[in-house]
């Protein structure tokens, strides 16, 4: 009966039932649905519901789950389980899965290694179609392997690569070395995750090989999965943009103390910062006190600075992200910048002048033109800091991100902040 | 003996290196490749490129590229063409190949039915498995087919979907409606791409069917046309947070007038906001030429009043965007961001205060008071209208991403300056 319901279901809704039961409620279900079924919405199901499961379930509970689960999947929860979890599962592992699990565990955070299932299938190089398709139809939980299979030759490099699609298709008595594709893209077991995101993202393939420093084959990467390390990447170079150290967990399973100290550390960094517009100002006290209305228009100024060097900076930030452009083509951005640092100060400058004089008429003629050529040179100047600061971070080797957001606004405050009353002094004194 | 060449390269490897190309050489190289090579080929080739191949192709030539392209690939390029190079594509079209691709030509911009692809392939609800993939492999152009086949009932309703993985590794006699799976996500043709790219990464399928209203299948989105949706998105959302209307060309391939059109928007609406600060700040004048020191430290509360509102208004907005929170969450929200508004605001105010003292020596200790207790209220304040504002635009339909970075900055600046003068003018007169 509850068989037969949910089999109506997809096995990711069915999982967000899963999640609102009780540990007892979610045992006897589990026992009334199939091994596999069970291990797919296991893998679904937030770490602290599987933490609960885990704990739960009888030793050989755990082995039949881990028999039936992706090793990426086992992967991935055991990272977040605490240490007299991941015991318990390792326990009631048999010895190679336990060995395989203690190696995927050791691949850096964030390396492809740490990312990739090691359950492929291989398919052997002089075999037939036929022959391979028979063989693999024999397999153990072979509806658990990936849509690719890959061809090793003696000493287990990776020489080709098949889809199932390919296969398939193929005549039955054509050898599958006159199939295989050999034109391979492959990344390392230590390569950054994004670079697998990126590989998969420019040649349209579903599924990316790993092997380790030999050429060895040790895993794949599903394009399922880089759909999230996509999100996990954008993500976190969106928060550094807007001044916030980077977290992994969702919006609301992060705790209070936590976020705090995820935002805190750059606003006291900012706020720091800011001592040298303040001394600046400091140093001009006189002025501002000498010319009536210098100071009414530094904060339009300096948000003015803030938005046109932000333009700049993330587009170059994300452009730089996607690949689109590279260290290489500096000289490009800066002759396209320059020209539409002009285009947008020079605007700026006019509808200020007339902004000025429409809505602020108390203001004089002189003031405006001063605050109106600020305004210009300002939007101009901070576009090239704007569209420099991001290529200059990933020339030295630091992430553009950073540089995008916050860094900028402090730096082109002060810019503006010197040419307004550079000028004031000269024009208006 | 090109061919043999081109056979060790990776098609969007080969595509880079045609792209270089004069026109006439890549006439002479596509004569020495199989069609479906210079087919995939040319579905990678810059827009520009494809335009100058179309007029110099013969109509032959034409006809044979459209056999052999993926439809979502003509729709793609026939999108950005000229009219004149339409028009010569449709005229060379076989009449039921006009009509397809005039259909798919009308499907909204952005929607699903823009961005799917025809050549799905349809498997018999009563055929036996072996039966299917022998009637598969006798197809013309199966090997340019998706990795899913769909099935539908007598009335063209999808009823079920099935995996070539499926289908390869089912037993030979196994009747395809009994191993078809009927749990079926699907989107329909006039919804939003962005819907077809939640799902597919919710439900970590590669393909998703797509059916028109009366539940009949029209096509099939698959990953990797998402996995560029997904980026478009995010390069949209990031730019709209920087105060650009974005923009679907990289940066390199933008005119610096059309750069110039998407950033000037902004900064033009933006600095017409500011006449607002300028005019607080006219009306308390005569505070900040009575009271020492008082205009030094505008600029940095604007910062961290920015800086907050922008950290609680990005994350919000990405979370939404990710489908981590919504509007129902409201009152969680506010109760977190009010928890981390009250932390962030008084570890800023306290740190002001010795920051004042320790580097700003000739302000007395009244002002450092006045502005350290305005830090800490405008960052808390900052940060509730950071947060909700977002949810706000959702609610009411319009694009968080908008909220979430121009509007806001306007908005945190005009009530950090009210704290501000109006916390000086009762206690600093
Ligand atoms: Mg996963
Ligand atoms: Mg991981
Ligand atoms: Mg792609
Ligand atoms: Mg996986
Ligand atoms: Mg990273
Ligand atoms: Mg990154
Ligand atoms: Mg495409
Ligand atoms: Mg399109
Ligand atoms: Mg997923
Ligand atoms: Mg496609
Ligand atoms: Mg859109
Ligand atoms: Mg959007
Ligand atoms: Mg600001």
């Amino acid at each position: 009966r509850i068989r037969e319901l949910f089999d109506e279901y997809n096995i990711v809704d069915m999982s967000d039932l899963v999640e609102q039961l009780q540990i007892e409620d979610v045992l006897f279900v589990f026992k009334m649905l199939k091994k596999n079924v069970t291990a797919e919405i296991f893998s679904y199901l937030t770490y602290d519901k599987q933490e609960e499961l885990i704990e739960a379930f009888t030793g050989p509970e755990i082995q039949s789950m881990l028999d039936n689960l992706y090793s990426d999947d086992i992967v991935d929860f055991m990272e977040e389980m605490p240490a007299n979890v991941v015991k318990r599962v390792l326990q009631n592992a048999k010895p190679n899965q336990r060995a395989e699990i203690n190696k995927l565990l050791n691949y850096r955070e964030d390396s492809c290694g740490s990312i990739m299932n090691t359950n492929y299938i291989t398919l052997k190089r002089y075999e037939s179609v036929l022959e391979s398709i028979q063989r693999l139809r024999k397999l153990k939980n072979i509806d658990r392997a990936l849509g690719y299979a890959y061809i090793t030759d003696s000493k287990r490099q990776l020489i080709g690569s098949l889809s199932l699609k390919q296969l398939l298709y193929a005549e039955d008595n054509e050898l599958i070395e006159d199939i295989m594709d050999t034109d391979l893209i492959v990344v390392k077991t230590d390569d950054d995750q994004e670079k697998a995101a990126q590989l998969i993202r420019k040649y349209d393939i579903s599924t990316i090989p790993v092997v380790n420093d030999e050429g060895k084959i040790a895993g794949a990467i599903t394009y399922d999965d880089i759909l999230d390390v996509m999100e996990e990447e954008t993500t976190e170079d969106i928060h550094k943009m807007s001044a916030i150290t980077p977290t992994d967990k969702p919006y609301l399973e992060t705790g209070v103390f936590a976020m705090y100290k995820h935002r805190i550390v750059w606003l006291l960094v900012l706020m720091i910062g800011a001592t040298f517009t303040g001394n600046i100002l400091l140093i001009f006290e006189d002025h501002l006190k000498t010319v009536a209305y210098l100071s009414v228009f530094i904060p339009m100024l300096m948000d003015a600075a803030g938005n046109a060097g932000n333009q700049s900076s993330t587009m170059i930030t994300r452009a730089l992200a996607l690949g689109e452009v590279h260290l290489t083509d500096m000289l490009k951005i800066w002759f396209k910048e320059i020209r539409v640092a002009f285009l947008c100060g020079l605007t700026m400058g006019i509808v200020n002048f007339f902004r000025v004089i429409i809505f602020m008429g108390m203001v004089d003629v002189q003031t405006s033109i001063v605050v109106s050529v600020t305004v210009m040179c300002t939007v101009m100047v901070a576009k090239l800091i704007g569209c420099t600061l991001p290529m200059v971070a990933e020339k030295l080797g630091f992430d553009p991100a950073v540089m995008a957001g916050p860094l900028i606004t402090t730096l082109v405050d002060v810019v503006a902040l010197l040419i307004y009353l550079g000028l004031a002094s000269v024009f208006l004194l």
